[in-house]
């Protein structure tokens, strides 16, 4: 069951798009894109992750393209960010902390739709990590950058996700889902991002590179 | 309701697939790809618009896998350009000219096909635009290139196909649909995009960058 | 009718699913990503090709999200290349044998899959060179880098798939389809494809280039 009011469900889904899309529009403007580009940026980035659960688990169309909601945010955080990017660059460590809150509702809304959907406890909890990683990669994808997800150099993302979507999977198994371990749920990878960008943790790469020649060299091929 | 007669519609599709795919194979051999790289950029220039606008409406097996035509265009266009590309080269305006009528083609059919699907007039028109773009972003990002949509320093490609599919939206939604309100739907973003060509149009980027060194310089990051 | 036993058919897809997530991990290492990345670029090459064809033919969930064995065979590899690669490496060679075995599978096996959801004999065999060659495709772009399926430089990969593909859509089309038919099937690409490696087998470019000095420029644009 998922405890969440619908009404309460769609105020924190349009807000996990809004920070997600407010990432894909700063990232347009410093490739230099034009309106368009960023429009489209804040769009993937925002609605991204959630299609391609849709796609997954038949639920077509996509909610992105049903929900006046869903299409009217990242719109608006394009004109926001069109005439406030200086500013919105400046509180860039504000956005990072909605974006980790963003990245903890969604990976659980994500696992628990997907349940909804008839899938496995591991596929739920895929598609949950799916849902809040996608967005991001879709967004780095289209700007011909590396997946930021797939990163050495940066903090650790698909942890956090990984955790609040599996906790969650599990909860529905047990039948345990309620308010309180939702948000339980809900607010585990929500810290674990914060405490991953107060401390700089970063996953492990490969064991035993042999040279750090080797190392430096890799991330410019 | 739309006018088209089903013989007509499907000779304009083949129309617009096949410049699509044009563009598509002009590009692989400009990144000395080899045939079948030709051949596969071909495909998903022409098809891939289309492609994706299926996939969220649920239309599977998408048109791209269920009609003859829709795979010998591409196919023909790659042989083609093998043997003809520095002729097709040369007429590159010529090419710019029938991809505008594809554009302008392509985002009122991938928006009348959304609408019988059931999609509402936003959603609709959202779809238009991606089957009229999707193509040609899917080219680029397999490319390994800056999707063109998305430059600053191209000429506006978003905006013609944009109004495009919004007026078929409106005009379906209050039942105007006609051949004439049709048509002229067609040719309002065709010639849109001829004339951004012409006269170099671009859209605007985020308002006030404070350095022209920066500016610059973002291109190349 | 398929004729391979359910069982053995499994046991196949998940060589194949290993060997194609092999390629992804190590070159998550080559382009020093952390071991989620690895976990990603394993999952997208051996899942991906099946995931496009299933949502192509509207097999929802796809098989990739339902089968236990398709999610822990990625995952296995993974936590391999993490500890060995430097032996993987070492045995590249003998990796790209069963590459290709898997290229030969997959192409057999999409085939027979898109056929059996009513799909046509080109639009099957389509699907089933998009099965073998779809994941590497999204392996490279993920990774952002030129898919080598495209390259000019590298030995034919999509010849044999094609070969392969295609005559299965035949054989399913005469109705010919039986043990000893499609063993051959799975062993033409797997041969070609060991023959294109052991004599550098490549495909053509775009005919007449003119200049030297533009074909070798090409390549870094």
């Amino acid at each position: 069951m998922n405890p969440l009011t619908p009404d309460l469900q769609h105020w924190l889904d349009l807000a996990g798009i809004a920070v997600f899309a407010i990432s894909g529009a700063l990232l347009a403007v410093r490739k230099n894109f034009d309106v368009f580009g960023m429009a489209v940026l804040a769009f993937a980035t925002g609605l991204g992750g959630g299609l391609f659960r849709d796609l997954v688990i038949g639920a077509v169309p996509p909610a992105a393209f049903t929900d006046m909601g869903y299409f009217l945010t990242p719109l608006v955080v394009t004109v926001l960010v069109i005439f406030l990017h200086p500013q919105v660059e400046r509180i860039n460590r504000a956005v990072l902390v909605f974006d980790a809150a963003g990245l903890g509702f969604f990976c659980v809304v994500g696992t628990i739709k997907a349940h909804e959907y008839g899938l496995g406890t591991v596929a739920a909890a895929s598609l949950g990590l799916a849902t809040a990683a996608g967005g991001g990669v879709l967004r780095d994808v289209l700007a011909n950058e590396v997946p930021a997800l797939l990163r050495w150099d940066r903090e650790i993302y698909a942890v956090p996700a990984i955790v609040g979507a599996s906790s969650v999977a599990l909860l529905l198994r047990y039948d345990a889902l309620n308010n309180v371990t939702m948000t339980v749920s809900v607010l585990v990878p929500f810290v674990l991002r914060l405490l991953a960008l107060r401390y700089n943790w970063r996953a492990p790469r490969a064991w035993h590179r042999r040279s750090a020649a080797t190392e430096d060299g890799a991330g410019a091929a």
